[in-house]
C-alpha cells in the first residue's frame, strides 16, 4: 500500500487578517497547499508559511486561484484557457520565488476554490491547467479530485507527461459518481471524528466507501485533503495522522 | 571599452490599457525591465512581453515595485526591510515563472519608481534590496543608478556577492553629485536628439559629462536607461543603438 | 418624438493609463456613464471626469462593474444577488461622493460589461439590479438594452418603481429578437458612417430596423449608446448629434 | 459636562476574513468608524456593519484609508493633497451609498491608520482632509486627535466651517505635548482595567491627566476611542460605558 499523503490548505491569512491554525496543523501533514496572493496570502504571509513548511519538512504546493481576494477565489470567473495558464505561471512562480529565497522549491500544484471546481467540471479548463503545469515544470504533480473514474483526467495527464495526484476527502459524503455531495444536502459533511478517521483509513487501504445511494465506491486516491481551520479540525488531522501511521507500520 | 547595455522599462500595459511601444523599441535594446504586476503588467501582459523579449534575444529583468497600481508604483510607501524583500521575491519569482513557461529566465533585477528612488536615497533600503537579490539568486545583477561615487553601493554589493550594474541617463541633466536634476528645474530633461546621442556616446566612452554647475562628472556606467514611450523616444533609442554600434565597431 | 439621448462610457482611464477621448466626445453627448473604480476609473480620474461632465451640462450616470480591474469588468463572475446589490450601492455611492464634492449628483445607473450582459441574460440578476437602484434612490433611472420585447424588464421596473431607459446601438446589427449579433459574426459591426447615422435616425424616428434575418425590428429606445474610443468614433458621434438635432428641430 | 462619545473602529473584516467583535461592542458605543474598503471592509461587510449600527442607533462614521489592503492602511503613502481629497470623497461616498440603501447616512469622518497619523503630523495633509470634508458636506464633523493645544487644528476647522471632534484615549499614556507615547516605550499601553476606566472618567470630567513626564495634561476631548478587538477590550468598553453613564446621571 502506498502511503496516503495528507494535504492541507495553508497560508490563507492576508495582511492583518489571520485564518487557520497553520502552526498547529503543520506537524501532522505531508503537503502544504500554500496560497499565492490571489485569493489569500500576501508576500510576507507566504514567506512565513514557506518557512514553517520547510522547518517541518512538509512538501510545498502552489495553491493558485482566480484573482478575487474579496471572494476568496470561490466565485467562478470566465477566464480563457490562455489567461488561466498565465494566472498559474504567475502564481506558481511567485511562490517558487519565495521558496527559492529560503532554499526551497514548489513541488506540486493544487488549484483553489472555483478554479479547482471549474477544472473538475470542464475538460478544457483541466487541459489548460495541465498544460500550464507541464510548461512550468513537468516534474510537478498536479493535485485534483479523485472520482469514480479518473481515466479521462489520467489520459490528459499522460498526454502532457504530468503526474496526477488524486485527492479524496475523509469528512465528506460522496455520490455514486464519486463527486462530493453538496454541502447543502443533509449528511454531506461528517462531523463525528470516528466516522472521519474510519473513512480516512478505508481510503488508505484502498477499500470501497459507501456512496450516498448505498453503492460501493472505490476511490483511487494518492492524498487526503485535511483542514486546519480550527482546534477540532486540527485534532482530527492529528488522529488521522496517527491512524495512518499505525496502519502503515510493518 | 565594455559595451554599454541599453535598458528600457517594458510591459507596463495592464489589462485593457496599453502603454509604451514595446514591439517597436524591443529590437534596439539589450535589457527589458519587465513590470511584475504590482505597478503594471498583469500575467497575460507579462507572458506577451516575455515572449517578445525572448524572440529578440533581449535579456529579461524583473522590474518590481511597491504594490500601488493606481499610483503606478511612484508613491513612496513605508515598507519595512523584511516586507520589501518579500515583495521582491514574490515579483521576481512571478516573472521568472512566466519566463520558465517559455524556456527563459529572469537575468537581472531593476526596482521601479519609488522603490528605486527610496533604494538610492536610503542605505537600509538598498541593503534590503541587495539581500533580497542575493537570497533569490546571487547570479542576478542588480541595476541601480550611477552617481559620482558608487563606492558605498559597491561595498554593499560586494558584501552580499551581488553584481551591480550602474545605469546612466542620456536624456537627463546631472548635478555635481551625479544625481539627476529634478524634472521641475529648467534644462532637466534633454529633448534635442543630438544632445541625447552625444551624452550617450560620452557615457559609453567613459568620458566626463558636464554637471549643471559646470563641473566635470565621471559616471562609471554599465547601462543606459532608454524609453519606449512614444515614437520620438523610440527613434532616439534607434539612433543611440546605431551610434553605440558604430562606436564599438573595430 | 421624444429626444433620443446619446450615452457614452466615459472615465475609463486608470492611474497612469489613458483610455478614450473623453474631452473630445463630451460636447456631443447627453449622458456620461462614468466608471466607478471596479473595472476602470480611480478616485482622481473620477473627479476629473465628473468635472468635465458638469462643465458640459452632461448627465452623470454611475457605470458600476464586477470587481475585476485586470479583466476590465468583462468576465462574468458568480456574484449572489445580495452581493451584487452591495457592489452597486458601493460604486454608485462612491461616484455620488465624487459628484457631491463638486455640487453634482449621479442621475442614472448603467451597469458595465459582464454585469450588464448577465443582467440582460438572467432575470434574477436584473431584479437584483433594479432592487439595488430602488433602494439607493427610486428617482434614478436604470439604463438597459432595448430588445424586441421590453415588457418583462418593464414589469420588473414597475414592480420597484424604477424608471427604465432602454438603449439601442447605431453601429451594431440586430437579430430578430432584438439582440446584438455577436461581434464574431460577419456584418455584426457597422463601420460605414452613413449606415451608422442612418440607423441612429431610424431609431430616433421610432421606425423599424431590419434585423439580420430580414425581418422588421421595432426597438423602443430612449437612448443611443455611442463611443469615444478614437477619433473616428468621436467624429461619428458628432455627426449623429448633428443629425438628431436637425431631425428634432421644429 | 458634555457627554463624552465612545467611538470604535468597526467593520474591519474583509471577504472571508473576520476581525473584531463588532456585534459585541456595538451596544456600548456611540459612534462606529466603519471601514470603507481601502484598508478593510468590502461592500458586503459594509452593508452588514451599517445594518448593525442602525439597529443599535449608533452614529455611522466613514473611516477612510490609504489604498493598501495588504498593509491595513498603516503604511504611510505619498499622496498629494488633491489625490487625498479624491480618496476621501470616494470612500465617504461609498459608505454613504451603502447607508442610503438602508435609510441611513454617514454622519462624521475619521481617517484611519497612516492617513490619520499623517494628518496629525502634517498641517497640509490636515488642511486637505478638512477641505475634503467641507466639500462633501460641511455638516459632517471630522474626528481627530486631541493634543495639549488643539488651536491650530481648530483654526483650520473654522476656516472651512467644519466641526472638529477631538478624541482621546483611555488606554494609552501621553507625553507632555499630548501625543501618545510610542507603543515601543514601556508603559505606553495601559492594560489594567481600573487604570483605563479611571483615565476615561478623568477625561470625561475634563480633569487633567498626568503625562509621562509627570506634568499635568488637560485634553479637551469630545470623544474617547475604544476597541472591540477581543473579549477583554469589549469588557473594558462595557465598563467605561457604565462608568460614564453613572457619572453623567443627574
Amino acid at each position: 500500500m502506498n502511503r496516503l499523503l495528507l494535504n492541507c490548505d495553508i497560508g490563507e491569512s492576508f495582511g492583518n487578517w489571520t485564518m487557520g491554525l497553520d502552526a498547529e496543523v503543520m506537524p501532522f501533514i505531508d503537503c502544504a497547499n500554500i496560497a499565492c496572493g490571489f485569493h489569500a496570502g500576501d508576500p510576507s504571509i507566504m514567506r512565513k508559511t514557506v518557512s514553517l513548511a520547510l522547518s517541518h519538512g512538509v512538501r510545498i504546493g502552489a495553491h493558485p486561484a482566480y484573482q478575487d481576494l474579496a471572494g476568496f477565489g470561490r466565485r467562478s470567473m470566465a477566464y480563457g484557457a490562455q489567461e488561466l495558464q498565465d494566472l498559474l505561471h504567475y502564481q506558481i512562480g511567485a511562490l517558487d520565488g519565495i521558496c527559492r529565497a529560503q532554499g526551497g522549491r514548489v513541488s506540486y500544484v493544487k488549484p483553489h476554490g472555483a478554479m479547482y471546481n471549474d477544472m473538475m467540471a470542464n475538460p478544457a479548463q483541466l487541459r489548460a491547467v495541465i498544460q500550464a503545469v507541464a510548461a512550468y515544470d513537468r516534474q510537478l504533480p498536479l493535485m485534483l479530485m479523485a472520482t469514480r473514474d479518473n481515466s479521462a483526467a489520467q489520459a490528459l495527464g499522460d498526454e502532457y507527461g504530468v503526474t496526477l495526484w488524486f485527492e479524496a476527502f475523509a469528512d465528506r459524503a460522496y455520490d455514486n459518481a464519486g463527486r462530493l455531495v453538496s454541502r447543502q444536502a443533509p449528511g454531506a459533511v461528517h462531523h463525528d471524528p470516528e466516522t472521519i478517521i474510519g473513512q480516512a483509513l478505508t481510503i488508505a487501504r484502498g477499500d470501497a466507501l459507501t456512496a450516498n445511494d448505498g453503492s460501493a465506491l472505490h476511490l483511487k486516491a494518492n492524498t487526503l485533503c485535511v483542514h486546519g481551520d480550527n482546534a477540532s479540525s486540527v485534532a482530527a488531522v492529528q488522529r488521522i495522522r496517527e491512524a495512518l501511521d499505525r496502519q502503515s507500520a510493518p
